[in-house]
C-alpha cells in the first residue's frame, strides 16, 4: 500500500493523542517517524509505532512529561526526559544546544530517562536548517557482544554528524556502530534467508548466516566485524556512544539499557534512568564564514561523487543523498508500506477508534 | 635495542633543536613522540622522526611558526599552524579548547595549516587531567579509498575520544577509521607476509592480501572492509574527520591532502593550507558531578571487562587499557628499538652532530 504523507502523518498524529500526548507533542513524535519514512529509513518509522505503544502499555513511556534541565553551563547541560518519548524529549534537547551554539558558539546536552528517539538523523538536521554541525547518537537494547564477549552488552548505538553544504544535500553521516543493523537481520528473518558471515555471532561466539541466531543467545556484532578486520574499533565507537549518552547523564548503560521490546522487564538493578542520548550543535560561522565553509562543502562532494569508480554503473554515494533522494521521492509518490505493517497500524485505529488506513 | 626512554627523549630534542625549534617546542615535540613510544604505538612516535626531518628538509615544516586563531566564539576557533609542526600546533589547540572549556563548558578549534600532529590519544588526554572529555581527529595522506571506489581519496584519519575514570586508567578510544592503519602494512611488507582480505585493494579494486599492492595503485579499504561489512559507515567516519578537521578550518581535503612523505610533492592546485585537525574538550561537570561520573565510568569498564569470555583465556580489552599497560611497563623497562629504526636514528646524529644512539 502507498500512502500519501499527510495521511499517514494524521494517522500517526491521532495514535499518540489516543495515548494522552498534548497536540504539540503527538505533531512532534509523528513529524520524526514520518521524515524517517519519507528519508527510506523504514525500519525507524510508523513500522515502530506499535512498539512505542505496547512500552506506553506497560507505563513505561510517560505521555505527558515534564522534560527538565537538571544541570547546566553556558554550553553544556543534562537533561531528564521523564520517561517520555524520545522522539520528543531528543528534539527538546537538541533545541537546547541549537541555542546554546547561538549565544556561545556551541551547544552540547546528554539526556537521560528518555525512550527510542527515532532516527539520529532527524535531530541533527535541525541543527543543519540554522546552519550549524549537527550531533546525534543514543544508546539502545543491548545486542552486540563486544570483541572476544558473546555477551550482549551494547546496542546498535548509532552515531550521527550532519553538515550543511550549498547546492547539494546535507552530508549526512547516520550510522549503527554495528556491522548490520538489527533491522536488516529482521528483514532476512523474514524472508527465511541467510546473513553474511560477519554481521552476527552464535550463542558460542561463532560467526552464522542464521538470521535466527539472535533470537537464540546469538549476538551482533560490532563495526569491523572481528578483531582481524577492526571489530574492537566498531566497539570503541560504541564504547563512545555509551558514555557520552548514559554515563555522562545518568542514564543506563552497557546492558543495563531497557529492551524497546515489551515483552522484555528492564533490568531490576538499574544503574541510571531510562536511556541516553546525546546531542550538539556547532555554528559553522564559529570557525569560517558561512558561504566559505558552503562553497568547501560542495567542492568536497562534487570531487567524491567524481571519484574513480570500480564499477562504470555504481559511483561513490555521498552519505545522506540517498536519504534525501527518497524524500524528494516520496514527497510525490506517498509513502510505500508493506502489509505486516499496515495490518500492525490497522490493529491500533481499531483499538483507538481511529480511521483505518485503507 | 633498548633506551631509557630519558635518554630517547633528549636524543628527540635535540634533533628538533636542531631543526631550529624553540626550547619549548623541541621539548613539546619530543613529548608528543615518546609518549607514542611509551604507549606501545611504535609507528607514531621516533619511528617517524626522520619523516618530519625530511619534510623540515623540503621546507614543509616551519621549525619556528607562529600560531595564532585567526577566528573564534567563546567556544569554538580556527587556529592557523603556519605550517609548524602538529606535534606543536595540536597542543597549542587543545590547550585553547581546554581554556574555553573551562569558562563556558566546553571548546573545540578546528586547524589548518599544520602538519602530522602524532598519536590523537596525547592530544585528547590533555583534558582527561583536567577532568575533561577529549576529542581528536585529524586528516591525513590519501590512501583509502572511498566504497564503489579504487581512488586515494582520504587518509586513515585517526579519530579519538577520551575519559576520566575514578580508580581505572582512562578509557581513549583512538582509532584509524579505515579497516587497518597503514603501519600494519609496513610491519607485513618487512617480513614478506600477506595480509588479511578485507584490508587493501588492488589498482582495479579487487580485495588482495598482497601487502605491496597499495604501493602498486591500490588502496587501503575504510572501516567495514566492503558495503556488505559497512564501509560505508568507515568512509562516513573518515568523511566527518575531513570535514570537521580541513573543510571547517580551511585546510586541504580528501586527495588534495599534502603527502606525509616528503618524496611526493603536494598537490599543485591546493583547496586548503596544509592538513587538519580537529580538538575538543568538555567539561566532565558540565553534566554531572565528576566524582559520579567517575564512579560510573569505574562500574562501566568494570562490567565490560567481566564480560562473558568467548575464548576463557581472552577477556574484553577496555579501550586505552594496552597503552596504559605498556606506559606503565616501558616506564621501567624503557622503549624496545628494531634496528632500522635504531639506524635510521643513529643517521640523524651524524648529520647533526648528536651523540648517537648505543
Amino acid at each position: 500500500m502507498i500512502v500519501p504523507q499527510s495521511t499517514l502523518r494524521t494517522f500517526t498524529q491521532n495514535i499518540f493523542l489516543a495515548m494522552g500526548c498534548s497536540v504539540e507533542h503527538a505533531h512532534l513524535a509523528a513529524d520524526v517517524l514520518i521524515r524517517s519514512d519519507m528519508r527510506g529509513i523504514d525500519s525507524h518509522g510508523v513500522a515502530r509505532l506499535s512498539g512505542y505503544v505496547l512500552l506506553w502499555d506497560k507505563k513505561r513511556i510517560n505521555p505527558t512529561p515534564n522534560i527538565t534541565i537538571v544541570h547546566q553551563t553556558p554550553t553544556t547541560a543534562t537533561v531528564d526526559g521523564d520517561a517520555g518519548l524520545g522522539l520528543v524529549v531528543a528534539p527538546f534537547a537538541m533545541q537546547i544546544a541549537i541555542e546554546k551554539a547561538e549565544k556561545y558558539g556551541s551547544g552540547w546536552v546528554s539526556v537521560r530517562n528518555s525512550n527510542h528517539f527515532g532516527i539520529s538523523g532527524y535531530h541533527a538536521l535541525m541543527a543543519v536548517e540554522r546552519d550549524m554541525i549537527g550531533f546525534a547518537m543514543t544508546n539502545a537494547s543491548p545486542l552486540v557482544a563486544p570483541t572476544f564477549s558473546n555477551e550482549r552488552m551494547l546496542g546498535t548505538n548509532p552515531m550521527c554528524y550532519a553538515f550543511p553544504a550549498a547546492n547539494y544535500p546535507p552530508v549526512v553521516v547516520d550510522m549503527a556502530t554495528s556491522a548490520a543493523a538489527n533491522g536488516k537481520l529482521e528483514i532476512a528473518q523474514r524472508a527465511g534467508k541467510s546473513v553474511p558471515e560477519g554481521w552476527i555471532q552464535d550463542s558460542d561466539g561463532n560467526f552464522t548466516t542464521d538470521p535466527h541466531a539472535l533470537k537464540n543467545g546469538g549476538s551482533l556484532l560490532p563495526l569491523g566485524s572481528d578483531r582481524e578486520h577492526g571489530s574492537h574499533k566498531g566497539f570503541g565507537l560504541s564504547a563512545t556512544v555509551d558514555i557520552l549518552s548514559a554515563v555522562l547523564s545518568g542514564a543506563n548503560y552497557g546492558p543495563w539499557v531497557p529492551p524497546f521490546v515489551s515483552f522484555l522487564d528492564p533490568p531490576t538493578d538499574p544503574v541510571g534512568l531510562g536511556i541516553g542520548h546525546f546531542l550538539g550543535a556547532m555554528r559553522v560561522d564559529g570557525f569560517r564564514p558561512v558561504d566559505e565553509f558552503k562553497t568547501h562543502m560542495d567542492n568536497w562532494v562534487n570531487r567524491f561523487k567524481s571519484a574513480q569508480k570500480i564499477d562504470p554503473n555504481q559511483g561513490v554515494i555521498i552519505p545522506g543523498e540517498p536519504e534525501f533522494e527518497a524524500e524528494q521521492e516520496r514527497t510525490i509518490t506517498g509513502i510505500p508500506l508493506v502489509d505486516a505493517v499496515v495490518k500492525d497500524l490497522n490493529e491500533l485505529a481499531l483499538r483507538f477508534g481511529i480511521e483505518m488506513l485503507h
